[in-house]
């Protein structure tokens, strides 16, 4: 039971990490205005992703997984839009 | 059984998404040879947010989860490299 606990404290420190990561990115997209060098295919691809990892976490009963990856995709549709509204 | 196959193909699919969305940004950066706009903190924390996704694979001995983060740590490793080479 402990080890179960420890399993889900270190999947959320991991999706915590990568969703986060995504945080960075959109903050310095939001103050150059800039985000030519950030490729659509990344955030689309990423996106289409994410959503099968919600399906297998869903399957899995798994919400570590479920949970990391709706946020995940709520930085990149962000990213996504502010990559529409700054291209030239 | 057939079950645990498809959700492991599913996880699969899932899996080489995100990690081959990483490829379209290498590709635009090795072109273009400018990764100016994307955050070195972006691929940071997703590195060590990954290397946690992979202790939690291997403890739930989820290869899917395994291979994913390995391949995704190495294109956002390359990804690191063409920043910093490429940075003005």
């Amino acid at each position: 039971m402990i080890e179960d606990l420890w399993v889900s404290i270190l999947g959320s420190v991991a999706a915590a990490l990568v969703t986060g990561s995504f945080v960075p990115q959109v903050i310095r997209g939001y103050r150059t205005k800039s985000l030519n060098d950030v490729s659509y295919w990344l955030m689309i691809t990423i996106c289409v992703g994410l959503c099968l990892w919600i399906v297998y976490g869903i399957i899995k009963q798994d919400w570590v997984i479920i949970g990391a990856n709706i946020s995940t995709i709520a930085l990149n549709v962000i990213l996504l839009g502010l990559k529409i509204k700054y291209s030239k």
